[in-house]
């Protein structure tokens, strides 16, 4: 049996830096030789530098320092940075802590494979701090392997409700570790079945294994919890929050939890979502259910994280008051300040739920005594489901990038969740992953670069998208210049490409329900997920300003009138904002309509031109490679041709009006 | 736990004809004593009256005759007619075989357990004769025990893979005997898995005990045939019909089939559908295969079933020449003539797929030289699922009832399928079941009529939809007289109000995919199955006329021209046959968009009165009973009022036309 690819993390020999004598002799400060996390990063050096560049570095010790004791995000950072000095026949890494060590090392061999100068990279000292303090992988993978929302093969972390540890285990912590992720939950937020009794007897063993294996790379262990445990494993009636019988099972269970798992950092929970049980059950806040666990957990140095994915899932379609975009919003402000400072809030970055394009939460920005984490999806449940090519680091920059206008200064969304803006006490960034059992990880062999890319920007927000894809592509695929031009050309337009021929003008949703990948425009339209378009014979779009919903008016000023007026609104999200007719003039000067046709048949044909770029490197890729992308590509342009036909028949059929240029619409 | 209900082979006290001095002496002519159906119909007559009327008759028997043998359609139905003749203190059934006498006895009781008086219905002397040949119930029943659009819970026939002979198949036998049916498929069409198995060693015993049982009540063995068993199961690499090895297969095959199952009387085969290997695959036609396994079986007296259900179930939703509805035609009239003679086309009662309004199938007077039979769906598959109730037999009438001009006389469908019309050598009536392991059989008790009246017409076409409603009635529910009016009531315009609150004049499909239960407007609109309504801003249908498809013109004159012309074509299927604008005013006096707004809410509010007169006969009711039919009728008004709403909406959005009541519509 073929084995599974080792990525950025399988060294295989380069050219250059061959005759660069500072690699061969490695001064490492700050850490103990003796340390856990510094020996992993000794022999990833030595290994991968002898695959490299066949050298074998001389590894010395200098001071080991003090460790940083954690008390709040900002100590993470100060722990994790680290900087490189280039001596004449020495390369000097400055750590804080192991794992700065480790990331250092980790740069450096990123440096040598993607064919760039160690002189030249390290010409001037190079320190790296770590853009945010948790830099997190969310697993929605189910004890029975199964993996909500996977589209990669089952979970590497669970066979028929079973952990298992093998080989793998150790390389996906080496793989995610290399680009700079610090924080694993290895379970679905939806804990239900056998997941509910990961906090007992039947799982410790293997799940204190993994947590050691997580910490040799300075990875924190996490769960998702059931909220409803002293319901369905503790025998109780109840699990309200105030309740002292419910508090004194969890006391009980936590210290029987963190004495079997001693690397356990904290847990996920998402609790009155869809179904999930949560405080509001017994009348209680979202603040009395988060506090609870937080105050049990806090003695063991670990924290909760708290979905804010909170809505009514029930909704009648008839009802155009009701906005599922401001749920977040209303239930979690009010609260704003209750939540004690081992909580955190994780925030998914749209108020809706991971569209190809939506606004930014106005939670974040509009929290402002609340620890908050943003949540990302790499997993591409709307975004073509790792068949169709979808790299999603510019949409992350973009996101990052947001001004909230919550403060005079610091007031990007990156600067909150860095923990800046607020002086938060714990805060960072996670993301759905994408990854699964297949040979290659992520399915489509270009999804990987989310993965990569995640990783990456979670660590040096500061880095491009364009960067962030050639190392990808030096490091995975190619060091062909041409190549790697044309791939990068591919992952960087690919956003907007699946833009194009899905969902325009931010409205979203026109998928096929429940699985979530095909067209299906009006497939939510009379459904109970608040999800609608609204799309009548005159017009399109949800009316969310002062006249609507109010929705608008959630964002600070100036983004609120922007936002506001249809006239100031970016074209990007004009329907998520504004019901407006088909024949409304866009800031790009084309009417709604003719927007829709064009972008479709564009994004239709720009799909067909990053498929024919793709067969065009055939001669210089590696054959499965080339292969396992091609045969993406062929399923991903029967997806666009779907869309664009599909959305363009809908609406000429429900709008009469003719497509300027002619086009065949059907 | 609770027995099932016995429905109306369940004999309760009854108070009229105690006093009938005939019921006490019955003679029975035609048929030895010694024959196991005589046996059971004695053992049922006398079990029948002493429940109902504590009277325990004296029966004799008279001239056993000489049982006819069958080598033609119409040999079945002169072996199974029965005359009943009331002498003073006698009754004397002249069957002319057991199945006959049989028959004559379920009659008898039902006009006991009707309350009816012998005296009055017998007062002359009674003939019957059966409407049709073969009158047979098709099971989709899975042998992993699933059913296939089934609504009544698992199979009863099949658990685990594995055959189930009990106390309830043989009841199963009794309660469809009684109403008249003589053939049996025990087997879903889509034979797979343990299924391809069921003509090995594996199943033989079981399948001859349910054969003897079955025979026991004059009904025939029938069993689905996977087509390419030859591969399947036999090793071969083909199933080509006109190959000597598969042919030869075959033939060793039957040998050793009907030698272990001695009451089996043929086979049900779906070929080339729904991915179902076929003939087609060889590139030979649809009677090479059938004839090729007709022509095996011929020895051993059986027959071989072949469904017509052939079209391309993988159309571009945007191609309008290709029409679905022409497929059957078109696959199977070239044909015509070349089928042997004991094959039996059956043929859907629509050209699509049994939608609660569609026109008559053209094969049904358009196969002159071929024997047919028609089938229909009790499985509420698309007309609410035995949660809305849906009494099916007016529809059934209608089509019966259908002239197809093929001949000066005996033209209707009726006809046709009686063998009258082509003196066919065999012909009759199928019914997909409605049947499952419920308590209740059916699901929604009301569904039980269904079964019943399916049987009922199939054994004498001449029945009014009310007299079967109340015959229903009166046996499983009360004999109240005012109730028993109410639910007729109730049954009686079931199919038209679900009519008119789904798909509006005949064009069907606005189902949710997949599950085919409520409503999705565009739900199959873009998809590959050929069943498009093709609305747009104007207007809504599909052109089915000589300037479209042409499918009106598969049609007899002068069917054709009325289908053809809109002016002339029946507003029911108007746009089935027509794309017309929404201002098209029907024969109705109304346009067609309030046409679809009036009906809508008329069958919502009608569904709504229907429910409200089944809560009214609370008291009147078995317990049981009542709440099982409420929580169904709870569940078809939330049913009712989505399909009412989303199509209102669906209309006035895309058409722009106000309801000319200004009713709401969202």
């Amino acid at each position: 049996m073929k084995d599974y690819a080792k990525l950025w993390v399988g060294y295989t020999p380069k050219k250059n830096n061959r005759d660069c004598s500072a690699l061969s002799r490695i001064v490492m400060n700050g850490a103990s030789e003796n340390d856990r996390i510094v020996k992993n990063a000794v022999s990833e050096l030595k290994d991968g530098l002898k695959a490299m560049l066949d050298i074998v570095p001389d590894v010395t010790f200098g001071m080991a320092g003090t460790d940083i004791k954690v008390t709040k995000g900002a100590d993470i950072q100060d722990r994790e940075e680290y900087s490189i000095t280039l001596n004449t026949d020495s390369l000097v890494i400055d750590g804080k802590s192991a794992s700065g060590i480790l990331y250092a090392v980790f740069d450096i061999l990123r440096t040598v494979a993607c064919e760039k100068s160690i002189e030249k990279v390290y010409a001037v000292k190079k320190t790296v701090r770590p853009s945010n303090p948790l830099r997190m992988l969310n697993h929605w993978d189910n004890m029975d392997g199964s993996i909500e929302r996977g589209y990669s093969g089952k979970s590497f972390f669970y066979v028929d409700n079973e952990i298992v540890i093998d080989e793998r285990t150790k390389d996906y912590a080496r793989l995610i570790a290399s680009v700079g992720i610090n924080a694993v939950v290895i379970n679905n937020v939806n804990v239900k079945d056998a997941a509910s009794y990961m906090i007992t007897d039947r799982y410790f063993d293997k799940l204190a294994q993994l947590g050691e294996i997580f910490a040799g790379y300075g990875i924190g262990l996490y769960m998702c919890l059931n909220y409803a445990s002293t319901i369905e494993i503790g025998g109780l009636d109840s699990a309200d929050p105030l309740d002292e019988k419910v508090i004194g099972w969890w006391k009980e269970k936590m210290a029987e939890v963190f004495a079997k798992i001693p690397t356990l950092k904290g847990f996920l929970v998402k609790a009155d979502s869809e179904g999930r049980p949560g405080p509001f059950t017994y009348g209680r806040t979202q603040a009395d259910g988060a506090n609870m666990l937080a105050d049990i957990v806090k003695e063991y140095g670990a924290i909760i994280i708290w979905r804010c994915f909170v809505y009514n899932c029930k909704q009648d379609w008839r009802d155009k008051k009701t906005d599922r975009a401001r749920a977040g919003y209303d239930n979690f402000i009010p609260m704003d300040g209750d939540y004690h400072d081992n909580v955190i809030l994780q925030i998914k970055n749209g108020p809706m739920d991971f569209q190809i394009r939506e606004p930014i939460s106005p939670l974040l920005g509009g929290l402002k005594k609340t620890n908050q984490m943003l949540e990302v999806q790499i997993a591409q449940e709307y975004t073509g489901q790792q068949i169709d090519v979808c790299y999603l680091i510019p949409e992350f920059k973009e996101i990052l990038g947001f001004k909230t206008y919550c403060s005079e200064n610091d007031d990007t969304v990156a600067d909150i969740i860095s923990g800046k803006t607020f002086n938060s006490r714990y805060s960072g960034i996670a993301a759905v992953t994408n990854t699964g059992n297949d040979l290659n990880w992520t399915g489509n062999y270009l999804a990987g670069a989310n993965l990569f890319g995640f990783g990456r920007l979670a660590f040096e927000t500061e880095l491009s998208s364009e960067q962030i894809a050639e190392e990808f592509v030096r490091m995975t695929i190619t060091q062909d210049d041409a190549a790697v031009k044309a791939i990068m050309d591919i992952l960087l337009r690919s956003r907007e490409v699946y833009e194009r021929y899905t969902c325009p003008l931010g409205i979203g949703w026109m998928v096929t329900p429940a699985t979530h990948y095909g067209c299906s425009v009006d497939g939510y339209e009379y459904d109970r997920w608040g999800t609608y378009h609204r799309a009548d014979h005159l017009g399109i779009g949800v009316d969310r300003t002062d006249k609507g919903t109010g929705y608008a008016l959630l964002y600070n000023e100036p983004n609120a009138s922007m936002y506001n007026d249809p006239e100031k609104c970016p074209d990007e999200l004009v329907l998520f904002f504004h019901h407006l007719p088909y024949t409304h003039v866009l800031h790009s000067g084309k009417t709604v309509i003719q927007h829709i046709y064009d972008t479709h048949f564009e994004g239709y044909a720009e799909a067909k031109e990053m498929a024919a770029t793709w067969d065009s490197l055939k001669d210089k890729l590696d054959a499965e490679i080339y292969e396992n992308v091609r045969e993406r590509f062929e399923r991903q342009l029967v997806n666009a041709r779907e869309w664009c036909d599909q959305v363009n028949s809908y609406f000429f059929r429900k709008s009469g009006i003719p497509d300027e240029k002619g086009r065949e619409i059907w």
